[in-house]
């Protein structure tokens, strides 16, 4: 059976054709949600995948197009719930060649108020692919998700903004003169992880050094790059470490994202398995069309 | 005696026409540092105030105009040592009416590296407001100082950087939809504040929870602010508590950062006193004219 899966963000579109679970063919475009009103939604669809329409299809959507402001509101599912719950939400269409829904994202109120979109269909997939896994779901990106799975069921999770708290600081914060390039430096990463895991509450006050390091001694952009990350994904474990401590965890991310949380996991003695976030995606979706 | 006094800082210029140590004309203008190339300095300055130059004319500067990129640069000095040392640097002019100095900055290599530029001129007028003055000046801006004094000396310092980490949640990451507008709320802040100071690992972990508050819950975006800010001054008071516990604290700020600093050092039990950081830029430049 032919269909077509779409990973729709905030600020990019992925689509794939899929025979069964399959890809055949994979299509990327820069119109995420937020260039995007509402009624644009269909037409960018056609315009990316018309050629993949051959009578009638069936779209299975996950994502921030299924936010308030995106192609149709898929209002967020409450756990503790199995990530995904039937087909999704029906979205209405004027092209009646087109079966399309979009996948809901999961809310939580406690113990803090917590919200994903996306990621739901990854820990759909990671259950897809490692069926009974009881542990952590570590979900590294812009925005972070640390999600304990039992029985099936996310039972609760934690959004950490680290990805985005790096871009900010490496992209428009004053340490930007101190850390450009793509340099990297692992022994600088394992320290500066080390020392935030173990003095979390002195981290803030590291940051600026990056900058006085590089006035000061010259300190090389790749180091201060790799320091940046330690330091922030140090805080980041010591903040989730109810999360991870004495679980099994399986990271789902970027070919960039996840070997960075591995290394830094496998430091603290944790046993990890990986699973790429395109695979987990696919598989949560593919999950929807095939029984 | 007249002279001028300047505040010349990364993004912004103050001059005053002072009469011995009382301003009697103060000017504001946008052309910061980063506007300019080093040879446009002195016109910008002209441009500014050539009606106070009447003949032969002492300038004196403080701010980022001393740093390499700046109108000419006034090496680090490093401490221990007392915030100014002579009249400052003297600075090449074309207009042979001006005799202009720019007081250098102070550098620290251990026990972290840190630098500061302006700073070191607000703790001179510090001293000279508050003579024998032993303990910690907290200087809250972009980039906050924490600064050891001791015999009209600066022992250490520490930078955070809490303003502009604020803003940039605030304006560029994802909390600016929750965030905006101007508004206030005292007891989220004193709550957040104890929060963050009692947990600091787990201050990271709650930001992102100002989002999914407000779109599951509709939570006030004063409240978000008060929240976003009581984390992070929390945050760097756990980070600094060397600096302030057990001393005596004077902060030095603007009317907007020095009132919430004040409330959260008093939480803490610690004694504070302030002084507007335009007046102790001014007494400092004025130290360095009248004897």
């Amino acid at each position: 059976m032919r269909w077509i899966a779409v990973d729709w963000g905030t600020t990019s579109l992925r689509a794939w054709l899929m025979d069964g679970e399959a890809p055949i063919d994979a299509r990327n475009d820069e119109r995420g949600m937020n260039r995007l009103t509402p009624d644009a939604f269909e037409r960018t669809f056609l315009d990316l995948a018309a050629d993949w329409v051959d009578g009638p299809t069936t779209v299975r959507i996950c994502g921030m197009a299924g936010a308030r402001q995106g192609w149709h509101e898929g209002p967020y599912r409450a756990v503790p719930c199995t990530p995904l719950d039937g087909a999704g939400v029906k979205v209405p269409v004027d092209d009646d060649r087109l079966d399309v829904a979009i996948v809901p994202g999961l809310s939580q109120t406690a113990p803090h108020a917590d919200v994903m979109r996306g990621e739901e269909t990854q820990i759909a997939g990671l259950l897809a692919r490692f069926p009974d896994f009881d542990g952590c779901a570590c979900l590294p990106g812009t925005h972070t998700k640390w999600v304990h799975l039992s029985a099936g069921e996310v039972v609760s999770f934690q959004t950490v903004m680290t990805g985005e708290t790096f871009q900010l600081y490496a992209k428009s914060s004053v340490l930007r003169h101190s850390l450009g390039g793509d340099g990297w430096d692992d022994d600088a990463f394992d320290t500066a992880l080390s020392e935030a895991l173990s003095r979390p509450e002195r981290m803030v006050a590291r940051l600026f050094g990056l900058r006085a390091a590089d006035l000061l001694q010259g300190q090389e952009s790749g180091a201060a790059r790799a320091t940046l990350s330690g330091l922030l994904i140090g805080a980041e474990l010591a903040a989730t470490r109810p999360w991870w401590l004495g679980r099994d965890v399986v990271i789902c991310g970027s070919d960039r994202t996840m070997p960075v949380y591995d290394r830094a996991l496998r430091a603290q003695g944790v046993t990890t398995r990986t699973l790429p976030a395109a695979e987990s995606t696919l598989a949560g979706l593919a999950s929807l069309v095939t029984p």
